[in-house]
């Protein structure tokens, strides 16, 4: 770990705008709620302004607007949030990996694994896979035969990899994640299911993370691809043939149904679903939980939520979302009545 | 992978009727927007018109009511994308694997692998398991004590079966999968929970697909029993002691809670939920993300999902979701007063 | 496992009244559909009460108001459920592991494990680890840097234990669980993300239970926190900085979202989400699959589901939840018309 900066110090390597003791040590993050005299908190959620008050953290990074609510040394940001990430990455660096292949890792003769990368106990690397410069391959992790990873990714243990399957460069892949697998390829038959081999890959482009148990299917024919860029939480799942663009994130639990195209910079809520077949626009957002059932061509955020209540209120008013076009016929009949008639007033 | 076939050498091996050139040559299906002039595509959905009059295929499988939309050698099928996965089956047939068991394996002295079964790096077989004819057992798989595996399955890389579950013949088990876990059996007891073991198993019928990181939990005392031809997505969910019928087929993310039972041939969209000590008859359709909160007994389709809308039309709409009992009670009111009061006028 | 018992033993060593022959001897629990003459089957769900009429089960446990609906020999419990689980145990009980480490589990010179612990084939315990007495840790798993367990804790096969997490006494944790992996810390920075290192960890007390695939992040800053007594269902996934509360369970597939304090002894039922940085007291019970988007101060049931149809209902109705602040303007202004003009006839 580096050692202490001043916020000074901070300044001139990040930008931003110090008020207070530009001298002022720090040298970790730390929270608003437990944070101490030598960590560096950040402000942006106006839920936490007590917290602001109250903290005993030596520093904090809040945005100009919220500037006068503290009177600790602290830096002003435009993007307090981005900014904070900028010092945590500071002052934790991602360690480059001791290379060298443990003695229990199976690493195919063909396979090509760079003298600077790491593979840990158990891995495997099958026939013709390529492990690039710096690349970490956790212990227990199956890379397939053929399959392709780019300089400075880190897997972390028991991440499967299928065959075929390509990450680009400085991609973080967690435990659990499964990429390459089959898609959901069956075509029904006489009541029984025929498989459609899955023949496609899985293509990703460079600076992906990838959350722990999430799953991205191979194509059918042609390949899934995820663009540069894009971030996926925890237990994503990703449907055969999709295309997700560049910079878009998907929060924990969300599913993308087969062939699906999602555009640039997307936010997709925790556990959103997307049907198959659709195509996003740039710019979406979809709130959590939400179902998205047909094609998106204008930016925007998109909501398809139940509100929840007190159970008692609910079952109440449920029964109804189930006789609303009655409802709705009724209001029309009440309203014809009430209407003069044009032809005989006019 | 078999060489080339001409359209009419598929149409004798597989049925259907060629339109066009019967002796033009495939050697790999492809899809209408990449495939090349030796590829065979396929088309069903309407949506991808465009798509076959532009294809550079060489050939493409269509329906009857589809003939005349292409000009290109084709073959008529009553079930086109049936017909596709077959040849698709033809062009990539799977291999029967390289027996063996690797040396880093660890297989317990009272197992019994089939001489013709493969056995990758790093699995371990507990005691009194038993492995199939021409099974493939992945890198890293667990199959606990006394579990059996039928033959010609595959588990790919990191399957976990636990002790004492059954998997049929020709399985295919995708990474990550967990097959056998506890199910969540908890009783209450004076704001603690008391375990209760489960000591059934899991049984798995012949032709069963489990998707990556699915998860089939053991039954509480009986065992949860899958049958013959289920077909599992990745991230599904099967609680303790459920049935699932024949032929059903589950998309990603579907969850089942415990003691429920599907019948035969139903279809689960993607993420809907079913919860626990239901019956579903056969031929039941659920949608994609809908709950179903109590028993089926009539064949059709079932859907409960809350409509997306942009985010500022749905706020504004959805307050009164809260308020439908109440709306429905002043339509009344407003109707009782419009109604001649029969007592007077009848 | 234990030899039979009567059911005077039974209810000598676990409380409860017999009705009927408390010399009758049963030897394990089962089902009232399945069990026979030596089992002891339970009843709560009336749902079931043919199948207690017909049951060929040696005994069973019910409740007081359920004493009179079979004439077999039974135990009458206040809770009956319970008492089955704890009869389960009897007859069930948790077996120690015996002690030992596989040849081919690699454990970290600077790791301490205590020696009646076992670690089996090709697990992984990372430097400065700490297993605990009687700890079984199964095939594959991965202990992280640092990471420690808890006495007579189990981990099944391939679970992955991230860095400097901490799991405590008596816990079950199933294959293909992930702890402790990155949160989901990405902060916007002019369309691209910028990773927020995650310094925390994961905290996890004593007697927890964990399902198979479920995932748990580590924390931002600050540690995740799960008390003692949680138990979690299969693929559920507790996001960075989450406090949940003793006693809490989860069913499967329930998503809590960064930040959010969850408090004692809540349920959360399967699919049910949880967006972030919210805080529910405690004694809250959610329904399965609804979403929970403020916090919530006062204790019992909250639901928010879309009931389900038959499609072609849904499909009638559904249109409306579009059109419902429309449909209450004009309930208003039909109201209004309705209404007598205070000023004229007041």
């Amino acid at each position: 770990m580096p050692g202490p900066l001043s916020l000074g110090e901070i300044a001139s390597a990040l930008g931003g705008r110090v008020v207070g003791d530009a001298g002022l040590l720090v040298e970790q993050v730390g929270t608003l709620e437990h944070g101490g005299a030598r960590h560096i908190a950040f402000f942006t959620n106006p839920r936490y302004r007590a917290q602001l008050a109250a903290t005993r953290a030596g520093a904090v990074i809040l945005g100009p607007q919220a500037e006068a609510l503290s009177a600790l040394p602290r830096i002003v940001s435009d993007n307090p949030y981005a900014y904070f990430a900028r010092v945590a990455q500071l002052f934790n660096p991602r360690s480059a990996p001791v290379p060298g292949v443990h003695a229990t890792a199976q690493v195919d003769t063909r396979a090509r694994v760079a003298a600077s990368a790491r593979v840990d106990a158990g891995a495997v690397i099958g026939e013709g896979a390529q492990i690039g410069e710096r690349v970490w391959i956790g212990a227990g992790c199956h890379v397939g035969e053929g399959a392709a990873i780019g300089a400075d990714s880190r897997l972390y243990p028991a991440v499967v990899l299928y065959h075929g399957c390509h990450i680009g460069a400085r991609a973080i892949v967690h435990s659990g994640a499964v990429i390459g697998a089959d898609g959901f390829g069956m075509a029904q038959d006489e009541g029984h299911w025929v498989k459609v081999p899955q023949i496609g890959c899985v293509r990703i482009g460079d600076d992906v993370e990838v959350g722990a148990n999430t799953t991205i299917d191979r194509g059918t024919v042609d390949d899934t691809v995820i663009e540069d860029g894009v971030k996926f939480d925890n237990q994503v799942q990703i449907g055969h043939n999709c295309r997700i663009g560049a910079h878009t994130a998907m929060a924990g639990c969300v599913a993308v149904a087969g062939s699906t195209q999602i555009g640039r910079r997307c936010t997709i809520g925790g556990a959103a679903r997307i049907v198959g077949h659709l195509s996003l626009c740039d710019d979406v957002h979809v709130s959590a939980t939400t179902l998205i059932t047909r094609s998106i061509r204008k930016p925007g955020t998109y909501t398809g939520v139940y509100p929840f209540d007190e159970n008692a209120s609910w079952t109440r008013n449920a029964v109804y979302v189930k006789r609303l076009a009655d409802l709705a016929e009724r209001m029309e009949a009440l309203e014809k009545r009430r209407k003069p008639r044009k032809g005989k007033h006019g």
